[in-house]
């Protein structure tokens, strides 16, 4: 199959951009040192490329997520990086062989995941992001009353996301550590062998955790490319040109219903010789300026400015190679 | 089946709510008058609503939108009001017996639709939104190629996007006019009995289309809310506190996955006396401030900012009357 023979909007994957980024990723964090998070691509098939990488344990933020890795074989050691309330799916998901460890950070979530039949789970440490997680300072008191549950306390995790997009990598260094300095005196406190966190943006400047949570170096978008990382894009939107105005501007047939906005407008690949400016986008279009010499039925191949909520959009990624599409994987684990 | 044993995040539509918005728009512009559109709703349970209503004749954004709303019987006179350079699978769907109108506003979209098979098209005019649609002046011409290649020209279409929002109700109503004058204009030099525009936003200032397309009144959102119009908040993102802060955040576990965020946060629904403020999204999570005495477990309403992308990140729409789930209709015309 040819790309031309592509219904568009088309969510791509640039397969050698994509190979590169895994096993770049697995050089500087080899084996189960990488806990890649499923959230940002969804879709087994990648999880299966990480498999082939090295990589056998896997994060993910939703219940569904951890459901669908177990049924596709993927369930050596899947930890749920989220607290949840109705955790009978997960200890169901249990029951049938896989390993499932779950994120708690009150007696309510550790009530629930017993109650549920998860056994496993790991302190929630709160290291600086106004979101989940303990105070550290509680976390021993949580790891106590969760092994009086009869619940495995493997260890903690903290994510330092509110540091994630630095692009003063010095600075961000240097708060990483002040963030990571709370995860540790936590994981004192608490025990096991497990200290979970990071992200992309983080990599390669984390040296504290014993696993690493990142998952957008798969596929990238535009937000992550302004930190200078050593991972390509490899995640693309296929439009096709339907309208052109005299008065210069073009019309694209992918708009906000197939990409993400919390992070800002599309680009353009650039990369690509491809010329023009994102003016705006309504649900199914993308209006581009600046493009003198646009043709009605020209490929416009646009940039997501954040990739996980933008692959969540779609049913199915297509792998290319140069202008040939050579596979296409489902995105297998939306919704919840 | 009740509230509290909904998975959460839930889509929920608040069944009387929708019911007045049908109602209301019905009375203002019946039966054809109005040509509701599918892209806000994307379920053919709603659809199914309208024609109850009175509306048999239906507008789409997509090829998917117009192909499931045939399969459901629901294909009396349905009009693609896009540009598509892919028409064979609309012919596919004309051939089975369902009428399909396509707009056009270029030779390639017009050479496109007759192809395909399409029988009747509208000549899209652009009204002042920078996006499709021929100048106002081309519109014979198009029409002239588009009936030489014989195709049907039923008419013109014009959407005033760039004013469906304007809270200075009097000072939009004076640009709908102006922007209406155009499409008059042009529908005088094309024929035709179809003179299609307008939305939610216009629906009661616009006086000059033939038939209004509208859809976001069905179930609204935050953005739509601040025009005062007589449409009531049907739509609401139903989440669960699933962590609370000592230091006076709670975080429940619906995020921009689950929500649209181009037209920013959402809002929390406040006639349901819930307090506090959104302070940021993320992709599972919203953290919410100003709320004490949360506890982990409550319910949290959320009101989306724009609905019709929001609804496109669901599988279900739960219909709700106060605390009971009445229905679960399949959000069945999503993806391309």
């Amino acid at each position: 199959v040819h790309l031309a023979d592509l219904p568009t909007p088309a969510l791509l994957v640039d397969g050698p951009a994509l190979a590169h980024n895994i096993a770049t990723m697995a050089a500087a964090r080899p084996g189960p040192e990488l806990r890649p998070h499923v959230k940002a691509f969804k879709s087994t098939a990648i999880a299966r490329e990480l498999v082939a990488a090295g990589h056998d344990n896997f994060c993910c933020a939703t219940v569904r997520e951890v459901e669908v890795m177990a049924a596709a074989g993927l369930g050596a050691d899947l930890l749920l990086a989220n607290e949840v309330l109705d955790a009978d799916r997960l200890g169901a998901v249990a029951d049938r062989g896989a390993r499932v460890t779950v994120a708690v950070d009150s007696e309510e979530t550790i009530t629930a995941a017993a109650l549920g039949g998860v056994r496993e789970v790991l302190i929630d440490v709160n290291v600086g992001l106004p979101r989940c997680g303990c105070r550290p300072g509680d976390a021993a008191s949580l790891a106590e009353m969760a092994r009086a549950t009869g619940l495995e306390v493997r260890g903690v995790m903290g994510y330092e996301g509110h540091l994630m997009d630095w692009t003063d990598r010095a600075a961000q260094a240097a708060e990483v550590e002040k963030s990571m300095a709370q995860l540790v005196a936590a994981h004192a406190d608490v025990g096991g062998d497990v200290v979970s966190g990071g992200g992309t943006g983080t990599y390669d400047v984390n040296h504290w955790v014993t696993e690493l949570q990142a998952g957008s170096y798969t596929l990238m978008d535009s937000h992550y490319a302004r930190l200078g990382l050593p991972f390509r894009q490899a995640l693309y939107l296929l439009t096709t040109v339907i309208s052109v105005h005299p008065d210069g501007w073009l019309v694209t047939n992918g708009g906000l219903k197939s990409l993400a906005m919390d992070h800002g407008n599309p680009s353009i690949a650039g990369e690509r010789g491809d010329r023009g400016e994102v003016f705006f986008c309504s649900d199914e279009h993308t209006t581009i300026t600046g493009r003198p010499g646009a043709a009605v039925g020209q490929h416009v191949w646009l940039v997501p400015a954040h990739v996980d909520p933008t692959v969540a959009k779609h049913e199915m990624l297509h792998v290319v190679d140069g202008e040939r599409v050579v596979d296409h994987w489902p995105i297998d684990m939306r919704h919840w």
